[in-house]
């Protein structure tokens, strides 16, 4: 159960803890009043935890004063029982990933993907990871999401330029592949892991990828690893080269389209007339448009 | 026929004049001997003229010496004589024009754009001018192009993200309807006219469109005025106001994407191994790729 | 009225409304303790009440135990009210005004200004509104003092360099005057109107003007549009063109010197030694200066 | 006499001398066949000789054969023999700078200009010093015009925004005063001093005014230093502070307007219509307008 | 004292004062309940005081309700009574510094900096004053400490780099000098004086060597001065001038170089395992490393 | 032989070869008259060829016409021979480098950088190689003679900020060893590889560092990545993260400080006085000082 705590002094040198324990259904306030050194260190924020104790009511509210708690290990945790599900299922998600990869025309780029998709811890994590811990994407499942949103984005833009389809597919669906190392499951959240922060998503993900990249020649190997490290596509967004190929250009461009799209569409969320807060990551608010009878037949609520 | 003039003396007072005449098979040197200051007034720089003279060979070259030329008004002359086609004709793109157009549920949106297009002076010069003096989409049938490339683009990502329909048509169709009034037809070039340079292609675009917008509420009015406005997405790269719906953001993008894929397949172009000049709009060089054989099955010589 | 309103729980369910009430008087604490959910529909915020109650004391202050509430229409309503007045009254404002335009040469530029003030609609708004609802000029009258300031800067640096004095001045009243349209009158303040966030007020500005605007000819049009259009000088500064005549550049730095010597006025104020506070516009703080001995002769307090 | 000069290879270690002679009243090109090595010291870059020599015709130009060459110290020259005069004479623009000082209301500030501008030095090099190498102002006496330009404006934006009128003039007056060190005469030319380049004018400038501050209170002295130092307005402009005085601010402004409204006119000069090529310090091309039938009493040339 | 004073309010025009005082050995909360007008002006934020009064306890901590307070002058206090010293002493600074000086060839550099640290009073402010009041080396010494710093990483800089080592050492040494007139000091703290806000400490500090300079050769004179408006390296860093020599390039890095690894530690400091906070200086949060078992032999914990 | 060839046309379809042939010691210009397809292939710039023909006089100076010419490989090379050498000789660089290595105290570290230098060719290639193409240390050695100056500073700054010996010196020696793959050596110059120019140095590094990375505890290799990824200090100047520990700031801080004060040494070297061309590096131009006379003891010419 995730949750924060707060001390709390009444006297010196006594304390009482008071948190909120969270999981998908919702929130409970908590509190400890006996042995509140011990339980300190296992309720810990961002880890789940298995409590016992009394539940009461407090100014109208209920509240569990707690007694007992143990730490949970991540295995035997559930992630769906901590945060919060994104729009599409595993199934469905696993479904439009291998619908990608199964299409592509018979190439090195086809075997290079399944064999990475193979890797059974890669694809597991990959449709269970989000793409960010804030700002866009950030539920279950986000992370592939994200990748097929911009490898079918890539693939719709290789129709109209010149672009090398499995080449762009690949770099499309493993642009982020180093988020399952920057992110860690904690069992009740993702937190930004030392090599993540030290390194990188972009530098970690090249690693995981050096085993399967070793089969191919080289030039194609560096094509691949540009695109991984250009897809910011600009120095001070973050990446150490720029796109120097058609097929960086691609994976930039859909990964910029989608994660400002994905942060208007979750800023949007619940607001159904006039305008949104102001957005740090979009600097600016957003208006929602009007609500329209749709028997008037108004230009944006559309017919059919 | 397009060229340039350049002055030359030999003695005080006494001149020839020097000049290429192009057009879209291919250029010639000129000169004029006799009348140099009465033919200097006609053969103006981006503006046709039709010339009477002897053809010499000069330097192992072949040369017209010019000794008579009459201006040719812009309505005698066929842009295709003076100026690169694009890769689509006249037909395919108003085929395409009007696919998007028709197959819009129908709504308030698709009557607007009905009238707009209906126009038989705008509907012809969409479909003859380019999208931009230089940079991208400078062709003949450019803006026709470039705008149904963004349009499709937006109705691609409409199936992703929740989007109008029928705005994010609108807004893609249009956001650069003021190039009509930005740049001029000469008969041989296309120029910055000065209304384009005073006031812009996007307050251009909005008074165009201010007799079709009329019919619409007020608030759908500033949506579709609101996409124009921003559809270069910051302040820094000329929009004064920045995206705050989903379909000026999804018009932003799909631009942004555009200009950015077709400039880059403009620097390959004919560029067939290693690395292109350095490109200014790129701000970078690009990289070709290999050439491969196919017989051995490349990563991104995809067989079929 | 001018008020806001925080909702507060006391039991599950049940609420009173706790707000203040403004006006240009002053401001006093109201509460609503029965019929809470329709008063909360009239007491809206930046909008006038007209309230029956009782006042009470509490807390050694005043409060009025709101009863009943109606709704007012900002036609009934006088802005002086609610909005601090500036320095200068409508009449001073006004007579300002007509002797600027008074003062041109005859010319096609006075004719333009004629028509446009002779509106009532503009002329009246023109000298209530402010020139914005923070940081310079935001009090009753603000716009045209604003507007004033600028067009006799304008006027005062023809004299020194090369400017059309009708066209300057045309340019410097109207650079604005899109604000009428970006902010509407609630009756108790001045907002944000949909359409100005949407189209911001150099557009709305143009199309005020475009019916006026008919009259001139093609290349005297584009001038005026293109002063409003440049007035925030760089496009990083919401111009979507640069300045590009003398008047433009004109205009443009009246206006900056006014929103800043203005500010600088507004931050100065009430503060009589030492420094002000950090200024989020100026990005600095102040410094007032000493305040000197009238006797002693010092350096900026000027004697006569 | 002003020349550039270009040694010229013939055979191995033989060479002559290539240059051109410059005055205010045009040039004429020149040779050095005997003596190259030592006239060539004597013939340097931006300084005044005195030649004697042969003229001969050589392809329809003159052009002379300098056989002897001396020296001419700056002090023996009119700086207005070389270098372009600007549109007010040394006798206008003293009469402005002292009508400003004289009208100025019985002050420290009115002593302390009198005592600055009574060193007959300054006086004279002040009305003498082109304001820029380029850019702005770069004709003789345009340190003044350019001054007094500023001090006018800041004395009319006193009128309207509350500022010292005392501190406000010495600031605009004594700003750009540093110039005097940072350009030094050769006598054919003003060219940056090595003091100019590694401390600046405003460093220099607050050097020279020293010993005249030093009766000034110690706040007083401060704010006067402050104005100097914070005349450009942003670091990034060069300002090692901020402005953060009323009369700082405007000084900053006058300056920035006066720069930018003399290099507008300075770039229109002899463009009679449509556009002016690209200018580098304004970052745009600049509109003349059009050329208008004063009978027809067009907008932009006012009737009387 | 150190304090800080809250005006609370009971009943109208009753007011009590609240506030905490501190030395360098803690603090302790303080009231006043009579003649709150009175001791108000002379508890004064920043200023020393000497209080008479009684202690209470009051929420199990105790309180000192004040009676009488008077204000102490600078000179009668000992700065490390209220300000936190760094990690040297005076006297091993002070050894440091002359060290640095005495160690220099015989040289011009050498007697200048002798004539200035030969003035009792530079020499006493240079050992005592912190090099910021906030950022990096904000402690009792904090001053010399840099500066010597910088001076011996000059001086290492020196044996790689052709640079003079007595005019890196003079200027090294020399560079922040304007900060002693940048800060006063209260008795209980340092704080910016209006000069230093209005001149800054670049300018300061030239002026207080002015009459050093004096005897140095003028070119010479300019090239310390460059030095010290050049520190900063970048004119949007603060500087009026870039580094244009290489001495004046090597302090810049140096002095940047020695601010960023101190605030680096300062940030650490009592930070033993994980992340720390954000700093806004350095834009980042940093990482402490693992704390390493000793005996293992850690690649970061060297062994001896 | 470094080369240059212009193509040159004479009659239609007859061209001869143009070209330069340089090697350290000088260069020669040279043609080809016979065979000139064939030759055209063979001498490619950049790379070393073999070449026989006759030495003619041509407009006073040498001439090779090249009548055969083979390529050579760059095995059969001495760099020496083409590139210009460093002011070190290889025996001098490996000396420090081993000094520097075999100084450090027993640690994980110390064994880390023995294994890596312990490669034979990646020893010899640290020795030889630049650590640039162009700016800073473009000459033989160049890479070595740089990571040593950054290591032995960061040795340095060890002493006065609390930085682990072992790990700075890893970083500091290993930070640009991704140059050995960036530029590839042809036998007669050092070019930009695909792969340098498409997936960087500070990637290229970490890939050949990684089998020596595998020995060490995780966090400790993510620490040492993090020093070469972060090297460049910001994201703008091309580091995909930020410096977040102690050892990544002092190795960005000392690869700057040797970058700027060995270009400051290059732009100075060979220029005696006055002020050198403007730096697009540096961004300015430099000043030398004055020249003194020793025997008058000057501030800059340190006597003994």
């Amino acid at each position: 159960m995730y949750k924060q705590m707060v001390p709390f002094n009444n006297k010196p040198n006594e304390y009482y803890l008071k948190f909120t324990l969270k999981d998908a259904t919702g929130e409970v306030a908590g509190r400890v009043w006996q042995g509140v050194f011990s339980l300190n260190d296992i309720l810990r924020n961002d880890y789940p935890v298995r409590v016992r104790g009394s539940v009461v009511e407090f100014k109208g509210a209920l509240q569990i004063n707690v007694e007992e708690a143990q730490p949970v290990s991540p295995d035997e945790v559930d992630a769906r029982d901590f945060i919060p599900e994104g729009p599409y299922s595993k199934e469905q998600l696993e479904k439009r990933l291998d619908g990608i990869i199964e299409t592509l025309p018979k190439s090195p780029g086809l075997s290079f993907l399944r064999r990475v998709f193979n890797n059974e811890s890669i694809r597991k994590d990959f449709l269970l990871w989000p793409a960010a811990t804030s700002i866009h994407h950030n539920w279950l499942g986000g992370l592939a999401q994200h990748s097929i949103e911009v490898a079918e984005q890539c693939q719709f833009l290789a129709k109209s330029y010149k672009l090398s389809l499995s080449l762009v597919t690949v770099g499309a669906l493993l642009h982020d592949i180093g988020k399952l190392k920057e992110y860690s499951f904690t069992g009740a959240a993702f937190t930004l892991t030392d090599e993540g922060r030290l390194n990188g998503h972009m530098q970690l993900g090249l690693e995981m990828l050096l085993p399967y990249l070793e089969e191919l020649p080289p030039i194609e190997r560096a094509q691949i690893k540009h695109i991984i490290l250009s897809h910011h596509g600009k120095k001070e967004w973050g990446s150490p080269v720029v796109p120097q190929t058609p097929e960086a250009y691609a994976v930039f461009l859909a990964d910029y389209t989608s994660s400002k799209l994905t942060r208007v569409a979750t800023v949007l969320e619940g607001v159904t007339s006039g305008w949104t807060d102001y957005d740090r990551f979009l600097e600016s608010s957003l208006f929602t448009g009007e609500i329209q009878d749709s028997q008037s037949g108004s230009l944006f609520d559309d017919l059919d």
